[in-house]
């Protein structure tokens, strides 16, 4: 294959979906992973095809033991050299006492949250340094720069996010390898995520109050769009740290 | 007229200077302006002319009382509505013990970092919020998160300007302004400011060390894509925050 | 004089003059200045006396050209070297909206919030510097580190105050000369600021609702106690930024 | 027993036994934990009996499940409530590239940065909310707020371990619990961590160039001090971050 390759790991139907179809309109192949939903999974590489673009997809269970580094060399080799790497995996279980977030809960958050990125990096920078170039786009939350109650496990894994994000840059910016780490501060269009926590009716509320004229929720393909900048920049002005909130919102160091 | 108008103020060879070519090129009208150098200025415009854009000129001495709310209101009224402004202008004086930070110096800084920001927020705010739209781009630096020393001046004037940017964005996000603070966290390949600071000699030698092939220096028509991508975020996906760096160069919180 | 001198600039009823009192109890000779109230100033001094300790005040209006650096002198010459020195002044006007915060406003907002201490550190810090040690406390508020809207000035202001306290952190530090920013993130249970600000009534009303038994107020003379802390660290171990709010208030950069 | 109790985990002869003495100095009794040299506890613990304190020691493998909750139990039961909790587990293990950073390893480094520190907080925060008191102190490093290069494992623990701090403190703090996150930014004058590091040899130069006179070195009698003081702060008025360096060293944000 002569596309560059876009892999997506947590490629729902909100930021995940959207910034793989981007890439495909772009002319990469997108390569979308998620957990669960197969039918989720083909609708979405569908409509890249149907788009005109190329995709592919796969199931994945990121936090099973090789799991991350099997996908990665199975990519490069069936498909092609993966130039942009999306880590999209949320942690996000909602708020929780800490008497309610016990030890497996808070390992998962972990293990998805910043084990996964270390796992992800650790497989495929090699591959990437030895190209001279390469870029790891990496979803964050609020979370990772502000511990709030009930987000014990959230913001714990967060937090090691986005200092592992530094570590990585800091030895691999000077080797080609581009990683940014995209702060989305406030709620995101997505029916997967949001859309599942909320519930069918709720979700539809939220929308209606908040969405369409008014903007409230973040649209998915419009954050795609500053993904796929930061791919795009010029190596003399990488951009390692964004937020991204709805003009509406409060920003989360603001109080009312 | 109908094209949108985008206002530079700090038009330099830098930055600014390809900042406004590139809205020019996207279909802004230029309106240009700096402190000194007419014929510098005459210059841009003409590049941006010949490239088939439209540009206008005017020398300003910003610090001047009442030059920066009668230069924008002559531009709305000769020009047309401003769309997006972007305040650059810089306020750096090199490495600087205290004892040789005369108050006319610290003040200068001040009313260059900061003070111009607020006026040119206070004349032109009410302007795009009666239009309800409106994008305030402003250049930042490192001295704006921390406090070198020598940095007396420079760094209380920046810590004013961010802070200033974000009480900004919180009065007028939810009304359709986006105000977005860019920390340019590295040398720039500006012949105006780093050439003038440097002297021609140093400055090519440095040119010859870390610009080119090893992009070292921050080519400042690159810096303006990232401008020009973030004055067009849609409203539910605003950037009020990112950095810009070279990937040769160490990130202002690391050390090596 | 053989006691240490620890200067007070904005020495009111609440942080200003409880921390006048630690010193002078611990034996420092305490010099008191606030710009109005002589009354309320000389019982401030009348209290350390009675409880045996040594202080004298002095009215100081702080803006005005030279009235820092004159003080400073006339102490230095009349009572003895200066050891701490606290910067106590506020900028807080309270939440106004861009448009009602008018030129003179935002100004005085940094000529109270930053230029003070700029001058205080530029004719204090070569007394010290030559005396091989010294202290300056800094008082600074949440709107050092987050742009609330409202808070135009202040935070334009106090961003400014931060980002100085570590430029003469890193020139001062190694000469040693401690300088420390000290963040009240809260309200504090202070009659001449808070209460003249909501009024006798208010105040008292927020007094019985968050004070006491609650603590929701920060009592000003437990401020003191860190306040005290800060200035005896030995000098391997010095705080350059600390915050201090009561355990039942929210974090400025928590959300309920 | 009547003394409240101060619970120090990871008890060498640095940061945790000097806090231990202290808070014994004080008129609590010190229980300390730590991995392993059995000797040395011994004589931290006999040292601070010499004194007139009382202490009691364990080793304590605090990665093995249940160590931490089995010991939290056990001193609460033979001993008594545990008043102050210090925990003081590092996580450092040198620079290393992420190529020689095992997933074994950077596992590790989470379970004793971060993991440990839940598990702590798991099983004593209940204890603590029933009497309405307690404190948890926190030592933690430049690693928790900047990621520099071959920091991979250390920065992704601290910076879970900085939010967690945070989102404890906001659940915990309005309960009576104070939780403090204390960042060492510099080399501390301990021969257990640093002086095994570093090799006998270089470590006894380090003291010489650095410590002594010049107070290069953090000296942990010292950082004691400033941890008991906020183990005291009046519950109006507590500290949840603060920083520690010496006079002479260049702060985490600054570059020289």
């Amino acid at each position: 294959m002569t596309k560059p390759v876009c892999l997506v790991i947590g490629a729902g139907a909100g930021i995940g979906g959207n910034v793989a179809k981007k890439f495909a309109l772009e002319g990469y192949h997108a390569v979308l992973a998620r957990r669960s939903d197969e039918e989720g999974l083909h609708n979405l590489v569908a409509q890249i095809t149907d788009a005109g673009g190329t995709a592919s997809g796969q199931l994945l269970s990121a936090t099973e033991d090789g799991a991350i580094e099997h996908f990665v060399n199975q990519v490069e080799e069936d498909i092609g050299p993966i130039d942009v790497a999306v880590y999209n995996l949320g942690a996000q279980i909602g708020n929780r006492a800490l008497a309610d977030t016990p030890h497996k809960t808070f390992e998962l958050g972990w293990r998805m949250g910043c084990f996964g990125l270390y796992r992800l990096a650790y497989v495929l920078t090699p591959l990437m340094e030895q190209r001279g170039h390469g870029t790891i786009l990496v979803t964050s939350a609020t979370s990772a720069v502000r511990g709030n109650k009930g987000q014990h496990s959230h913001a714990a894994a967060m937090g090691g996010r986005r200092m592992l994000c530094q570590s990585l840059n800091a030895e691999f910016g000077p080797k080609g390898i581009h990683v940014a780490h995209i702060l989305i501060d406030g709620a995101v269009d997505a029916p997967d995520t949001l859309g599942k926590m909320l519930g069918a009716e709720m979700f539809q509320k939220l929308r209606e109050t908040r969405g369409g004229e008014h903007d409230g929720l973040m649209l998915p393909e419009k954050i795609a769009e500053t993904y796929y900048h930061v791919a795009r920049q010029h190596r003399s002005v990488w951009t390692h740290e964004l937020d991204l909130r709805s003009f509406s919102d409060t920003a989360w160091w603001n109080h009312d």
